[in-house]
């Protein structure tokens, strides 16, 4: 038959069920659309096609002979090259890890190898996933599917793109300050950050050590939810890890918020927001309203603050993970990554652990605003969508610095730990997608996703695709 | 009826069970023996005598009609001078502070006080608890209950020599870098460091955030063993709190080690002793055998780069606590300890977060060296007990530095968060105690407590009290 260009892990698992497709099928589909949309995407730093192939064999005469394992059962993916693939580098987006081998897969990749899924290639980011544009000076941007001259985000830009593009269906992402929730809302696909200390980060090179965290991007909520079941499991090899088991909600077909209360912020989260991402947030609290959730105005601690001490505690621990580097091999460090890495050196511990300590008090500030409320929904990205090599964009008759203004939203909650979930709710006047965060309490995962699921059955934000965007793809060459 | 000079949990028990004394009797007795002796040792920095002979005359009464609500009801103790008391300052052994009266109780304080202890008075440490004299310039020294002109241990030096000179029943300390142990050590007495998180920190002021813990010091283990259970909750105010019940061992009167394997590391912690402690540290290793452990050699990751670890977690920790103290207040500090924090504020971020990934790495070299046995057992201090004020002192030829030495053993376990106890094991040649350390895994409490208690159900060390010291006593002038 022929297959749709994007095909997520629900659309796959129905395919397998129906027998109109296959794992090999599947799998030849999106190394197929690898071939012919990547070359302008830039979305794959390696694809590994004999191998995705040979999994697919695998699991084909699994699923013949035993049925499926789980949802996830020869439906391949995509992960960031930050997480190490047994026989693979792990570039994390530079040359100076080119060179190195991984030895093991990441317990991430472990988690999927187990639930069946099949790994197509490792996705760009920003170099050292320390960024936002995932303009990687060595590997060349990654380019945007709804247009390639606008960034992705970042810095798992390789990662919402090729998930965007059809590339993939579910892929990995890290999240430190922002980096998976950016690029599903510049790339229009849901992204989970889940509670820190939820999925494992053992063989994940570290940005932050107090705020990374690994999630994934998928077409839809639902989709999310079971890459992120499968993803959960205790690790004693990481020692932010939580001993909890995920809950999934049930993903009915007429889903209802009544008896939920929904928070908003009075003020930060809406300052300054362009007029599309205002109309979008509020439509979308309409339709959560709609749908039987309470809204309530909920007071925030201070936000602005927040996001300097993120700024501080991930400047200083970015800059002990890299330290040699930076000291040693600054010139083979882009220009960008290299500053920051260089003002991290120059924080000293008692600003470090003074900036940690007003974490704390923010954190709690940040639960006592949760008390009474299921979720916080927040505005994501204020401002329309850069594009390659923009520093500066202009809203609302100023100049926004672009890197501050993506992050403004959206850096503060790593520091509380919280799961938060990024969905598609609309779009800029010029096509390009808008992002809603929706952020639950600790281990809060549950509420987050039946609210982001039960958005989703009320909308359709999510099931559009970007057109086919380049002459590379010969859909667009008669 | 005539009362010993020093009681302790067990033994106050045993005279409320019988009827001998009451607590208004042994709180009357504290207090004698206080304002007798202590004028000398100056263990306390404030006694409450009304406070606590109310206390008692309430146990009294609740006692005679209900019994005993648990073994610490009408049992008098002191705490160290960094735990919150309402109504009191809470000095740490600075001026500083000397004018900020406490609105709460510390939780240890309110656990004791449920468990109907009756608080006499809050003792002497080192300045801001950053030391292992107990030589304050504010305050005067603390002085060895076993000789007047030696120094008790730091910082909770008040503590432990209130207890040894029979001037409490037990008391409470903390240990950052040995506080409990060292003068657990020095004044012939019994102390735990928990594992940290064990005990909640809630209003005892900070030093090391990732390093501090509470903790009891008693004439026995048993007694040790029954603080530390009613001092053992979880606490959500306190971030590092672990969720585990405290389980004592049975305290058998024939207690036995076998089917126990103790570990004795094969280098470092044995690595200049001091004669007397070499032979007792190896006469107790001989009795542990003889009730029924193996004993194991066991190799140990590198516990001297554990020192320096240590020793810079701790600089930036405490300068990032007292930063405005000493930049606006120095000359409020003595000149230790400010040179101390003016070290740390020298302290770079990249530094500190180095430090603490190595700490990760040595901790699970530990953990690894823990697999197989129930725990290490360890000399504590090396060198004899040095005289107020003295730097350095000789051993076998050379001469040490008393603060380098005299934590040389100890603070690496600060590290791990390991549980410690610290018993009396013999006597140097010059009458002063020796300590040996009991370490056990994370939560392993029970074990350690067990291994003492045998230790000192088979010896008598931890039974030898200070003579009569001063002239002060009564009972040495005729």
């Amino acid at each position: 038959m022929e297959l749709p260009d994007r095909l997520g892990v629900r659309d796959i698992g129905a395919l397998y069920a129906s027998g109109d497709a296959s794992p090999v099928e599947i799998v030849r589909h999106c190394l197929d659309r690898i071939e012919r949309i990547d070359p302008v995407i830039n979305s794959y730093l390696t694809v590994t096609p004999d191998t995705a192939l040979a999994q697919a064999r695998e699991a084909e005469a699994e699923i013949r002979t035993d049925g499926p394992r789980g949802p996830l059962h020869g439906v391949p993916y995509a992960a960031k090259d930050l997480l190490d693939i047994k026989g693979l580098p792990t570039t994390v987006g530079s040359p100076l890890f080119a060179d190195i081998v991984a030895e093991q897969d990441a317990a991430a990749i472990e988690a999927l190898e187990s639930a069946g899924a099949i790994l197509l290639g490792k996705t760009g980011l920003h170099e050292l996933a320390y960024g936002i544009t995932s303009a990687n000076p060595h590997y060349g941007p990654v380019r945007n599917p709804w247009d390639p001259d606008r960034i992705p985000g970042g810095s798992s830009g390789g990662s919402a793109a090729a998930l965007a593009a059809g590339l993939c269906a579910f892929s990995l992402g890290s999240d430190t300050g922002g980096s998976i929730r950016i690029p599903a809302a510049l790339c229009g696909v849901t992204g989970l950050k889940p509670t820190f200390g939820r999925i494992s980060r053992r063989g994940a090179f570290p940005l932050g050590h107090s705020l990374d965290t690994i999630g994934p991007f998928g077409l839809t909520v639902e989709d999310v939810a079971l890459a992120y079941r499968d993803l959960c499991a205790w690790d004693s090899a990481d020692p932010a890890s939580v001993k909890d088991s995920a809950v999934l909600p049930s993903f009915g077909a007429e889903p209802s918020l009544q008896g939920l209360a929904i928070g908003v912020p009075s003020d930060f989260f809406f300052d300054g927001l362009h007029s599309d991402v205002a109309a979008a947030t509020d439509s979308a609290l309409a339709i959560l309203a709609d749908l039987g959730a309470e809204i309530r105005e909920t007071p925030m601690p201070d936000v602005r603050l927040a996001n300097s001490l993120h700024r501080l505690i991930l400047l200083a621990e970015a800059s002990s993970v890299h330290r040699r580097r930076v000291q040693r091999q600054r010139d083979a460090i882009g220009e960008d990554v290299r500053a920051l890495l260089e003002q991290g050196l120059l924080v000293s511990a008692t600003d470090y652990l003074d900036a940690q300590r007003a974490r704390r008090r923010f954190c709690q500030g940040m639960a006592v605003a949760m008390e009474d409320i299921d979720a916080l929904v927040l505005p994501g990205i204020p401002i329309p969508t850069a594009r390659i090599g923009q520093l500066e964009i202009p809203v609302a008759g100023g100049l926004e610095n672009v890197r501050l203004a993506t992050t403004r939203n959206i850096r503060s909650l790593n520091l509380t730990g919280f799961p938060v979930l990024s969905v598609p709710c609309g779009f800029f006047g010029d096509g390009m997608p808008i992002g809603l965060q929706i952020v639950g309490p600790t281990l809060g995962e549950e509420s987050i996703l039946a609210i982001g699921h039960a958005y989703q059955s009320a909308t359709s934000w999510h099931l559009r695709a970007p057109q086919p965007a380049t002459p590379e793809d010969p859909t667009d060459t008669p």
